[in-house]
């Protein structure tokens, strides 16, 4: 399993929610996860050095390697935000969607099916991204095969209807995304709520603002999905500056 | 992705076989394999030393490595095959049905799912085999969520109706089984066909007999599925020396 988090102030931020997160992973793959000072000293560690004004994307892995092996391994990588991430945060996202096959309850039941655990098995995530980029989109949103919008491969949905922000429900199967969920925990500060629920294409179609987020993008607008393009949504600014993300 | 192999006389068995399916899932993947010659001589220099009567697992193993990283690494190990290996094809297995969440028809619309792709995303294979070791069971069949019998999570469902043996068809996303391919193209040596269908559990407890497949394992009698006794098939020792496995 592994945990990506954005580095500011020399500092990743949000670190004791990722390495909640990742327990929560190991206990879905049966793995017992080093002491936590340990994965925070290697957090330290690799940020001791890091420029206090430069932005960061600290990425932590634990893996068991072979399914016989005994233990588990740990290590982390320290790089700097990409060039296109700064150009997407500025630019917006032209998503498409693509189906997941799996019905919106289908995880619920199923714990085999490892539905919100962050593991290392990536490929179809990534095989998803590169279908993105050949249709000539930033990214996709996956949908749900009873036609619920999910997740990003890398990222949350969030989206705004009449001064709430919603996200969807865990229940899906969907990665819990950390930035998303302290940013719902924060929007009173803006006076709006907080919601959670299933969202159709045509609803979000007809939504005030739609966005992506994740650790280190941070929040994206989604300027058009399959095609139909979105309303520049007015509060991106906003919501970045209260997540304390640069453009 | 990766291939592992039956080691035999000191020789890798079906090597072209699983070098072509090597070559379909790096498609899938969008991956450019190495020359084939130097996968085979990753092959013949692990199995160099390899004394001739002692049956060995090869496995293959290719990655891109992180997802912006350019180019791919090919690596090999050659390990003896266990002692639970030679139980189980003695004792049969014991399994238990899981719901893969998938309809049947769903990977053969949505290339980008990966069906058919063996890739080194096994986080939720794994987490199944853990599942059955915790229901006290040797392995899992994976079940589609329109109620057909897949594969199981490293290997590969035959069984004989009539003088027929059947397998799952492609189309419903499953891994081509090299072993059971063999097996497929070479029963007429039986006096018996062989065929593709969808199976459904109940008609699957009326067959003759019952098996997985799998390079390693070779052929292995399936003894109970939820709890519902199989027949011992009577053939499979006829099936396991036309394979060139030893018990």
């Amino acid at each position: 399993m592994f945990e990506t988090m954005h580095v500011r102030s020399g500092r990743p931020w949000l670190l004791d929610d990722h390495l909640d997160r990742m327990a929560g992973s190991a206990a879905r793959l049966d793995l017992d996860l080093p002491p936590r000072a340990e994965l925070v000293g290697l957090a330290d560690t690799l940020c001791a050095q890091w420029p206090a004004g430069t932005e960061g994307a600290l990425k932590i892995i634990c893996t068991r390697g072979p399914e016989d092996g005994d233990g588990i391994t740990c290590y982390g990588t320290l790089t700097a935000v990409p060039d296109s991430t700064h150009a997407v945060r500025r630019n917006g996202l032209r998503l498409g969607t693509l189906n997941l096959g799996l019905a919106s309850d289908a995880r619920s039941a199923a714990p085999w099916l490892l539905g919100g655990a962050k593991t290392l098995s990536y490929a179809m995530n990534m095989a998803c991204q590169r279908w993105a980029a050949a249709a000539g989109l930033d990214d996709v949103l996956w949908v749900s095969s009873d036609g619920y919008l999910l997740e990003a491969p890398t990222s949350t949905l969030v989206w705004l209807e009449h001064r709430t922000l919603y996200t969807v429900p865990q229940a899906t199967g969907i990665l819990s995304g950390t930035t998303a969920r302290w940013l719902l925990d924060h929007v009173d500060a803006l006076g709006w709520h907080a919601g959670e629920r299933m969202v159709r294409q045509d609803e979000l179609e007809r939504a005030s603002g739609v966005w992506l987020t994740s650790s280190v993008r941070g929040i994206v607008a989604v300027r058009e999905l399959d095609g139909v393009k979105f309303t520049e949504p007015a509060p991106t600014e906003t919501l970045r500056d209260l997540l304390g993300f640069q453009a």
